[in-house]
């Protein structure tokens, strides 16, 4: 079986968790243990993808503090590093884990590319917060020394970017090759590195783009079997939060009717990105637990969405 | 052919410049012309490696500068975050210089780790300036905060971290399945993370890489044919800077009783890594000037050696 597994911000940190590289490697064991024991079966492909919010957040502060005397990179750039320095991490305490449990297999990051289209309509209208919150003075202050376009959220401001769709993944070929090659790959942290074509050339845009929509453009790309998008939450409910109300198997089509009355930011992409995922050739995919991946996998915990 | 290309500083940035995007994407095109050249044979398989310095200061002097308000991220994080800025950079212009002479192939980046000795002697003798430059006063304010490791230079401090040898490249399997599929891959920029086996894990240590040597231990774990070691000098002098002077060709064994004569930090490590790399089973390396790569792979500039 071909795999993608997109995993949630909780992979990396718990809700109120500084950002520390100590309290991610330790988060990072929890994912790993889970994954392992998938990646236990050799003939499983895996292909790992994750978001990088709290992480390129910091990366925007350290630029922002230090811009007086350290020119600061573009945001597309921003997300890059977060691609290494998770992608990083996640090598590291992986093939520990593969190492404790005998499993001979590699495990490597491969930094991508997300070609978007310059005449997304997203480019028009940013929706994406990102970075540091502003008082209205300081919003005043930024304004009068860069244009940038925000959202008040709770009495404070916050600086928005688009967030278009992404079309293709440009180092699909070598994401196929490693999974051939039994490599474990991670990939598209953060949905990738925005890019627009421009020309003969590819150039990086300031924009975020959504890692769910970019995890089913890569599944569907490398022709996986099947998705698993993980998060904190135990699955889709029909009457959230009651526990009984969990959704054990939905088809593709009942939970596109049911897209309107899921949660915009959170369960809304997800379950798009299934329903998507499916429509182009995936057999199925999973909502649901993190801590639950292998369980999810053989159908007995999550949410499974099938034709 | 199957040729590693050690990029150096000056592909992305001249002598005195900033370290900005703007900066390297346009020195950047230099690079990319020459290496199109090459890239243009579709039997040459090409792995290029590249410098860090100035990125990885930059980002060094973000985090200390943030500190008060954003934890900062370890060392070898930091050389993840440039091994993915410095690769993004290098495939977008790369990409584009390959659409715009009809060459069709990928290009990517492979994040890369250098696994070194937890016991290799340079980790009790550190050698290797990073970061700011300290006054005496600066500097005993940070050693109250922190223990380091520091060096005098021109009447200013600057911190020194150890520069271990690497043994080997965690990624090799992942290089070699992408160059197999014709993608020109960019991986181990500024030496690699570096990490050491720790019980069944690799950590990551407060280190930098060599990365020349780290070039010549990749270009024997692929089996490359040939290496060549990119800079600002046009190659091997006897009596530099006379220009009459560059070497054109010198077995192995001759550049071997050179090396004391070369200057430590820039000559001596470049001939060392091609001395080992020939030793090891390559049966070409070249030394010369970043803006004649194609010539110097046919052997008509630089300075050629072999057995």
């Amino acid at each position: 079986m071909k795999i993608v597994i997109a995993l949630g911000g909780n992979a990396l940190l718990r809700e109120g968790e500084e950002p520390t590289y100590a309290n991610q490697m330790s988060n990072l064991g929890r994912a790993a243990r889970q994954i392992a024991a998938v990646a236990r079966n050799p003939s499983n492909m895996l292909l790992i993808t994750h978001g990088n919010g709290p992480q390129v957040g910091e990366e925007l502060l350290r630029n922002e503090y230090a811009r007086a005397k350290v020119p600061m990179l573009p945001m597309h750039i921003l997300n890059a590093e977060t691609q290494a320095s998770i992608g990083s991490m996640i090598t590291s305490v992986l093939s520990g884990e593969f190492r404790k449990m005998g499993i001979r297999r590699n495990v490597a990051t491969v930094l991508t590319h997300s070609v978007v289209d310059a005449a997304d309509p997203a480019f028009r209208h940013p929706t994406k917060p990102v970075g540091p919150f502003y008082t209205r003075a300081q919003l005043a202050a930024e304004l009068k020394r860069r244009h940038f376009s925000y959202v008040e959220e709770r009495g404070m401001f916050r600086r928005v970017v688009p967030s278009p769709v992404p079309a293709s993944v440009l180092e699909i070929p070598s994401i196929t090759a490693m999974l051939s090659a039994g490599t474990v790959v991670i990939a598209s942290g953060g949905g990738g590195i925005p890019v627009i074509a421009k020309g003969a050339s590819y150039q990086g845009v300031n924009a975020v783009i959504d890692k769910d929509r970019t995890a089913q453009l890569m599944a569907n790309a490398v022709k996986a079997d099947t998705m698993a998008i993980l998060t904190d939450v135990d699955g889709l409910y029909s009457e959230y939060p009651k526990r009984k109300s969990i959704i054990k198997h939905i088809s593709m089509a009942e939970l596109e009717r049911m897209l309107p009355s899921l949660e915009e930011g959170t369960m809304r992409p997800k379950a798009e990105a299934c329903v998507r995922f499916i429509r182009r050739g995936g057999s199925s995919a999973f909502i649901g637990n993190l801590s639950q991946v292998s369980r999810i996998l053989a159908s007995r915990a999550g949410t499974l969405i099938t034709r």
